[in-house]
């Protein structure tokens, strides 16, 4: 291999590949990045097993061929080259770095050994706008569970059917809902659970000029294609709680409140609620004619927030996890939030009143 | 106490004293801000016996009076009030927090409890522009060694004699020298130790438009007043080392040479010789001729740099510590440096080709 490619090249590709290098205490392989020159590009490539993510970035090449590096090291490297072509010539499993006067010789593993990023067989391709998908990550994946409790939980369901495009994420404490409309001409199908580290990376690497994304997927795996990048992931096994019969269809109450009062009010309230024996920060919420009070007194103080809002239906006393209150409106898209409850023990909901193809759900705590 | 305040002064209080809130954990007295309303101003105080800080912020008091809050809590709280007038009333030990229609009661601490900054009995004061000082600090204060060594070394000799302003760091592998000349009509005297942390809170807390720093100092004590700040630190008992006997005033070989470049070299070269036994990344100079060749083999690759450099004297090979090369070239305030060096393991001298009244030495280590 002799190529020769732009310091700015070589950051993109090393910083659009590194979340897929394993960062547990692994394989060195698996903490190594693969280099390939082919054509008038160099290709970037690392995987972890779980999650592979391959990026082309422009070169010269004089000589095509492939080497695999540590990842680390040659990141650090790479961030500290000068501004200039950089020319990387390899021999057997090292490459040589030439700039200026001077040169770097980093020795590399067996390419061999190097696991192949899988090809779909037979998959079925899908495109849609970026910035829609963009949008709709940002708004459910912080809701997904870790992975120690069960699998499905720390993945997304997307479902795909119709004009009906989904994403949906539950630790099953609180579940987040969105739905788009889009052209499907070919009635294509889906429905996979994707785990959220690979969907905060597609979040990550989504460029606002990247303008469609191709989605291709078959039982066992999904692959994001936009700009120079190609991100491959398992799907994870196992039935995603059914989302349908979760969400509540009625409620008691309806609190039309701004999502800064009250974003506000319930950071201040929990401030002073950490210290609970909880462990989690609660907050009680006292819905009463047109003022929501939040009011608390523990060992060290005690807070008294009013929140005026309009309200239709029952006035009730209701506790939250003040995580799963604030979580949301930290990321919904609106001034103005439509909070549905019913009763001091049911499900809530809260949505976005210009928009109502989100949907956030979440459970009470029980305190009164 | 009852004063009224805006949520930014209260925010610049909280900020301004935080670093000597003790972050240690020790009494509860110790981590706390004492709040004091008194004429037109309310004024914030933390120290951890140590070092203690001083703001006054504007407010419009009503009754005058003291309190004294848990530092890390109310920091928390200011932080997210919303940005109107706050109004601050106590009762007994606790402060009640009142803004729109809600409120916060957060229980303090007995005042009487609350450790006084001393005053300084006989102090002598000496006034200097703060932009000269807050530039000398960060030339300096990097070359302090740890608390670990010997306490001297933690801190910073300040030295004051007719037209002459020193300030000196030596961790005993490097020392830093700046001298200043400034107007000292009165022939005021002063050499003392000042802890590292003082000078990085100075440094830290001087803004561009302060225009004048009051010292005032006695034989344990030493306070900076400047805008609306006045901390207070404790000297360093003990013999600062006499940095004139070991700056070197005659050398072997002079080599001149770009900050830029030489920076970017060793920061590749120390990336390759960090696994290296030692610990420390030791990068080996080659002076020859016109040119500095940073060579190294490792068991994981080879570097091999060239800088083109101007040179009178002697060639030579002598290695560093590469932290002590690069934690001097970046605060240097120059494009270009003039590296004196006397074989391979005298005292090496960097200096500012443009400014000869900074001096920083650092030892060779042996390698060849």
């Amino acid at each position: 291999m002799k190529v020769h490619c732009s310091k700015d090249s070589l950051l993109t590709g090393v910083n659009t590949v590194q979340k897929a290098v394993s960062s547990k205490n692994t394989l060195p392989i698996l903490q190594s990045i693969s280099l390939k020159a082919e054509g008038q590009k160099l290709i970037f490539t690392a995987t972890d097993l779980e999650i592979g993510i391959r990026c082309e970035v422009p070169a010269q090449t004089e000589i095509e061929g492939t080497v695999v590096l540590p990842a680390k090291l040659f990141t650090d490297i790479v961030r500290k080259l000068p501004d200039t072509t950089i020319s990387l010539s390899s021999q057997e499993e090292s490459i040589h770095l030439f700039y200026y006067n001077s040169e770097i010789l980093l020795k590399g593993y067996d390419q061999d050994e190097f696991p192949l990023l899988p090809d779909l067989l037979d998959p079925t391709i899908f495109s849609l706008p970026t910035n829609l998908f963009r949008k709709m990550i940002h708004e459910t994946v912080f809701a997904c569970g870790s992975e120690e409790n069960r699998p499905v939980f720390s993945g997304l369901l997307l479902e795909i059917d119709h004009q009906n495009l989904r994403l949906i994420a539950t630790d099953t404490h609180r579940l987040a809902y969105r739905l788009a409309e889009i052209p499907n001409p070919d009635e294509i199908k889906f429905s996979g659970i994707i785990p959220s580290k690979t969907m905060s990376e597609i979040y990550r690497l989504l460029k606002e000029d990247d303008e469609t994304l191709a989605i291709r997927f078959n039982d066992a795996q999904v692959s994001f294609q936009f700009g120079s990048v190609h991100l491959i992931s398992r799907l994870i096994e196992g039935q995603f709680p059914n989302y349908k019969q979760v969400i509540p269809q009625t409620c008691e109450t309806k609190v039309y409140l701004s999502v800064r009062d009250f974003m506000e009010s319930v950071e201040r309230a929990s401030l002073l609620a950490r210290d609970s024996s909880a462990g989690a920060s609660i907050v009680r919420l006292s819905i009463k004619d047109n003022i929501i009070h939040l009011d608390h007194t523990t060992e060290i103080g005690r807070i008294a927030e009013q929140i005026y809002m309009e309200k239709e239906g029952n006035d009730l006393n209701i506790s939250f996890n003040s995580k799963f209150i604030l979580d949301v409106l930290r990321v919904i898209d609106a001034e103005e939030i439509l909070f549905e409850l019913s009763g001091p023990q049911g499900a809530a909901v809260i949505r976005n009143i210009q928009d109502r193809n989100y949907i956030y759900l979440l459970l009470p705590v029980r305190t009164y």
